[in-house]
């Protein structure tokens, strides 16, 4: 039989860090071996024998973790925001000195919310236009969401890789607003509404017809078959690994 | 046997005016007598006794066309645009004199938009959030759309006389039109896409739940019915009609 | 200062008791003086001087709960399911002889859906084609949902009223099931799909374009405002009620 | 300057060989040398020089067509309707002696349709529920379509090749066709709507979120870009080629 897989939780106590401890408990090929809080000693990590750590923590602490639980021979899939290029380098350059350390930092989870912007960002190059809604709960104090923003950011670049032009718009007259923000040439609109969680349709029309991707995210429950997905591949998956995309045999 | 009506098209050149001039044709219960361009003498439609005149011809001659069809005691079933209250109210003053007959003028004939735009401002006092998304051509030069800026209009009022507040809406870091136009306190998002027509959503949220109407447009056959009922029931509607949904039995 | 209504909640271990226990703790014009379960003693309610009474006990209860305590006086919210015509009936009777008390049964509370299906039902008729699509989670037993099939009923009668004919529908070659099950002469489809709660699309169609009504339910909460507002106007509304679409000034 | 491709288009006078007729005469970069009709000689196109040939003929004509003009050393692009495993083979196996011929069957043009299915394929493994929708006119005479079967098709082959069981479906009293026709164990549901032309949607659901991906075909002009890309790319690709998702770059 084979062994199951030695899991510590980072940020066990807030709320993704509670639903990521519930998950690994119950999947059977998984044995949750340490859940530590947000700004914990690691070394309890190391003891317990982890062989991968999730990190849900905070932006300020993240990065450390990494870098501390490379250095223990700790694979790593993380979950917390606040990561840019430069972090990413570093925790680059230090994997290159421990061969056979995985990380993966992915900014989503939702395997539904990945694949919506892998097709779209596919799918551009195919279509005259394009625009995003993102539709969320009206207690969100940014917009458009870092989701819509991150989707439009790759649909312009695969515009701009096809030489596509820019979209076709005869506007001339508008209201302040009305049509939405411009991300790159791409517009996105943000939608709040009481009742709603976290949505994001990406709308792309050809002359007679129309394609739409739709991701309804319900729940924080919806981030773990991706969670898990991570922590069972990321121990053969060497080096910086980023986005969960990576892992899901688009091709 | 009954008698059919006896029509008259005024505009019959136009897009509109010939999809109403084959509508007409096609119904077994309407004559065609006239079918007149947007400037033609109006002598035509009188002696060929029009009981019903059409009209969609321009703005600079709808109102003549009404007044001097009034008086010749022609009912009248009007699609042009350009109407506002003065205008309305000159006819409304001039059938005050001439008891019998009937003029509906009317900014949408599609019955899916109109009971769009009704049940919106119905539903509206019973919903925490609302907001507007209306989809178009990208030819369209306006934005938002006359039908969109109408229902939101409706349903801030609906919203206003059951003293409700404004929309809860936390944002506080918002790339530029990113929260679309405000009208009226309602959101309002234009969205222009290559292969769509004309397109309007309106989203009413409350804690756990959405209700959405939408309406498509994808033709201007969309029309017919809506043209076909109010000519058939003009004539029996003495007085100033604005508005396709006073002759839908809503209550 | 005006006055709180006194409630009791009946059937309060329950969920839905428990979500309206804690709505209406929160309201700030309604106090919460009994909440009992579903087969408690009644004299509690009285005793407490409840003057109004919410019912999610079970069907073999809740017959006997509303002849009781309309002998006390006491007015009634129910939403508990199992009743029909003939039980229906005998509420109607004993309330003829309890001038001043009022009891509403509803067999769905969440205003959306609510109005969803009082739209599509004045609809209907202007519509030449209709059909309805529910979608729920998967662990649900029954297909359609009771909403979906009370859904299609309404607009059968509508049509039928109208004197529509057949929906056109060319199907000669179809697998078993493709077009739904047939309830009146409305299509109506289920899905189930995990991730999903409860919702139902209602889409209509003549040439050239479509309306669609849906409704989307997330949580329970949803119907709370639908409670509330019975629980304050059900006082004031003598006799029998049906249906929450009665309290919403839909004409 | 570089030369325009030669083509040719067989079936020039049914509906979609009109509208491919026109495309090719707007593409700046080809040139119609032949327009033919269903049963017309071949030596025409052979004659005109033609590069490529486009099929949209008859089932009874189309394999005829195509082994003619691969002896004569002209690629093929076929929309035709009829061909199955065998009729490919014979295609296959001839073209092993044209080194050089391509041959393009698909049976779908429009680039989102195509998108729509091979993303659907794609996603399906990672969902535990699926379902399809198909929505067309009410003049269509099957159900479901054969694009929906396709995709459903496509689906339960992905979800087999994961391991995937059974959906998720605890239905235990349904009324007969509610819960759609059974493709190899993911339901499809067809709807029948006037106004409507052809459309599939394809619900994907996990706990927690919902991935929706849908087409919406409102006219054949939408299959112009992907057969003129199909014109561009057949005299690169030797042997036969299935379908349009080849040719998009998926990966």
């Amino acid at each position: 039989m084979s062994e199951r897989i030695r899991v510590a939780v980072l940020g066990a106590a807030g709320r993704m860090g509670q639903t990521v401890v519930r998950a690994v408990q119950e999947a059977p090929d998984l044995e949750l071996v340490a859940a530590v809080d947000a700004d914990a000693d690691l070394s309890v990590v190391v003891d317990a024998g982890a062989q991968v750590a999730v990190d849900f923590t905070v932006p300020s602490a993240t990065e450390g973790n990494v870098h501390a639980l490379v250095d223990a021979g700790v694979h790593l899939v993380v979950g917390t925001t606040g990561w840019d290029d430069e972090s990413l380098a570093r925790v680059r350059d230090h994997l290159a000195d421990r061969p056979g350390v995985g990380v993966l930092v992915a900014p989503n989870f939702a395997l539904g919310a990945v694949l919506a912007m892998a097709f779209a960002a596919r799918a551009a190059r195919w279509f005259e236009s394009v625009e995003v809604i993102e539709l969320h709960h009206p207690d969100k104090v940014d917009a458009p969401s870092g989701t819509a923003h991150h989707t439009a950011t790759a649909i312009a670049a695969a515009r701009a890789a096809a030489a596509l032009g820019p979209v076709p718009d005869a506007t001339t007259q508008a209201l302040d607003g009305a049509r939405g923000a411009d991300v790159e040439g791409v517009r996105v609109h943000s939608v709040r509404l009481r009742g709603l969680v976290a949505h994001e349709e990406i709308l792309l029309g050809n002359a007679g017809e129309q394609l739409t991707i739709r991701h309804d995210s319900f729940d924080r429950v919806s981030f773990m078959p991706g969670v898990l997905l991570a922590v069972r591949q990321v121990g053969s998956r060497p080096g910086l690994t980023v986005g969960l995309e990576q892992l899901l045999d688009l091709a």
